[in-house]
């Protein structure tokens, strides 16, 4: 119950740190595209306790680089989990009164099968014989999870950025699963422009020569100068153009400029880092899979997209950030405008942030207040 | 005088093209850096005639991927000069009435001596022995091709982008050589977030494989992938995200979304494009130099950067799109603060465009006619 006074890390969190085999060769998951995929090992965390009437279960979408490690610190971490200023004993999403699950993305490389996993059909990693995914499997997956967990129905769908497009397409998809849908710096259709930056991500890895054609791991290459790029190019589009002048303006690295083609401007170094760091976390073939997810997801493109969740409305809040160049302001408004003009029920408030689309994993007060609100609101009605 | 129908492309400019040996063994160029050059030789066009006085003389400062063929159709060309629509008879710079001159910038790699011509103390390419540069040896070396065509005095420097920057460092170190300036969608300091977009598409090329530390040329490599790479995210900042969804929105480039990891959004296919077409005309060294002048160039640093502008005025026009965020209008308005701050005759308009950075390269009529009109009053005052 006692925030860490350094890291503001919450401990007793009840956390439970597991992976469960959720679909087995005798019971494939069965993708949007038709392929089947077998075995499906899935990574999560839980935090709190599920309730008697399990009335209290928060369900986690977690964003393009993010894993199931939400919160807390395990043993030998230095940094507590991607949301922990969010997540824990008295913060706004409060453990002492929610059961919280995150989960690894199918895709992904943090402990949930993604295309370096082993194909059981060849014995080496899928590469791109891994199966082209859409958001649905997803949650497909999670829906599963939640049944592993004994949990079938969630009070609340939670998630930013492409944690936020996973909710959108679960409460399209199955409405009857939750109550609640907290939707933060999302979108239901990118931009030509978002499409160019993750295509030109993409690219830089694709064309690493290390990349193999996708069979870097069996081959014994790393295509880590490709993914470094497109790592750093991404981060320009996370922060805000303010931001980047707040955080370094023209400043020099060493203190002083010193002219060459080394990383001299501090911002230079910043980008060098964030390149080099996700090496230790993130596998290629994953930044292609799922990026390309988010390239196509498009789900009020047909005309009863809305269908079943009109006939079992669900509340939303969706959430952006003003300075957010990502996925602007608009991006959330319309998927508002989509929710109201079906009548449902929709909360929608833009937050003022100066740090761009990474405002949705920062503590601040404004931005939390209103979650905690939502999240308060919820409680109450769940309990009724 | 006629221009042609489809082309939009004038003739009879009396066009030169032609390569000036501007810096021998003997007199070599002194950079910024105290660094000696030498050969170095400089391509350059001129179109129309110097008049008698010499008084309609008009120098063009190309952008960074620029050249000296800025106007007309040489033989065997399928595409006009870059800023054709802007150049020639009848245009906004009028050549009956003007001598225009655009020489390609030091460094470059379409004529004049850049990072890839022979160093002649080895007889190898230079690579990365190259010296660094700096805006003020660009500036050095259009003055000595002045004076190579009997040109020691210029009605107007006009440039776009890194063209303006060069404008701009010309009338701050020699306002003398001109009476009139035009300086358009440029900058007089690269924010942290601009800096970061040139320092991911150097990393994509120096991270090539094919790079080999700069000795590409030498050992028969070239880091095609790394420089096609570059040039794809720089053209993300080229447009406006409106302009992206304008022409490209989310269409099929088949007609049809086909979901993979191939070309597939029409804006995919684009990028692609220009990121081949690049190589066919670029040089990654020539990249990697122009692109750090840019980053380090910050004029107004030191206080007395005004002095010899104050006690010999320049007229300046600059201009702005306000749908460019790769030099947005914050840029120009910073350069016209410190100009009229020094109580400099400064004209400023911010130009209507949905089209970005690149709006500077477009026959907008309002930009088109606010250019004429500075030269219409240049023009009379030159002739008095």
């Amino acid at each position: 119950m006692r925030p860490d006074p350094l890291l503001n890390v919450t401990k007793n969190l009840n956390t439970v740190s597991a992976t469960a085999r959720l679909f087995t060769p005798d019971t494939p998951l069965v993708l949007a595209s038709g392929a089947e995929l077998a075995p499906v090992d899935v990574a999560y965390e839980t935090y709190g306790e599920l309730n008697p009437r399990g009335s209290n279960a928060i369900f986690v979408c977690h964003a393009l680089t993010g894993d199931a490690h939400a919160a807390g610190l395990r043993p030998g971490d230095r940094k507590p989990g991607w949301w922990d200023n969010l997540i824990g004993p008295g913060k706004a999403v409060d453990t002492n009164r929610w059961f919280v699950v995150c989960a690894n993305i199918l895709g992904g490389c943090r402990g949930t099968t993604g295309p370096s996993s082993v194909n059981p059909a060849t014995g080496e990693p899928y590469g791109l014989d891994f199966p082209l995914l859409a958001m649905s499997d997803f949650v497909t997956v999670h829906r599963r999870l939640g049944q592993h967990l004994g949990v079938d129905h969630w009070a609340v769908l939670l998630g930013g950025s492409l944690g936020g497009m996973q909710v959108l397409q679960w409460t399209l998809s199955y409405p009857q699963d939750c109550d609640n849908a907290i939707i933060i710096a999302a979108s239901s259709r990118l931009t030509a422009q978002n499409i160019a930056f993750s295509a030109v991500g993409r690219q830089a890895i694709m064309r690493d020569s290390a990349f193999r054609g996708g069979r870097f791991l069996s081959e014994g290459t790393m295509p880590a100068k490709g993914l470094s790029v497109a790592r750093m190019l991404a981060h320009i589009t996370y922060l805000s153009e303010d931001a980047f002048s707040a955080k370094f303006g023209r400043t020099a690295q060493s203190g002083k400029l010193d002219p060459g083609f080394g990383i001299d401007f501090a911002v230079e170094s910043y980008l060098e880092h964030q390149g080099e760091a996700f090496l230790e976390r993130f596998d290629a073939l994953s930044y292609l899979y799922l990026t390309r997810v988010m390239d196509y997801f498009d789900p009020f493109a047909s005309d009863d997209a809305l269908a079943r969740l009109t006939a079992d409305p669900v509340k939303f809040l969706l959430v952006s950030f003003d300075s957010d160049w990502r996925f602007d302001t608009g991006h959330s408004r319309r998927i508002v405008q989509h929710l109201e003009g079906a009548g449902l029920p929709t909360s929608f408030r833009e937050i003022h942030s100066q740090w761009g689309h990474d405002s949705f994993l920062l503590d601040l007060p404004d931005y939390h207040a209103i979650l905690r609100a939502f999240l308060d609101r919820a409680s109450e009605e769940g309990n009724r």
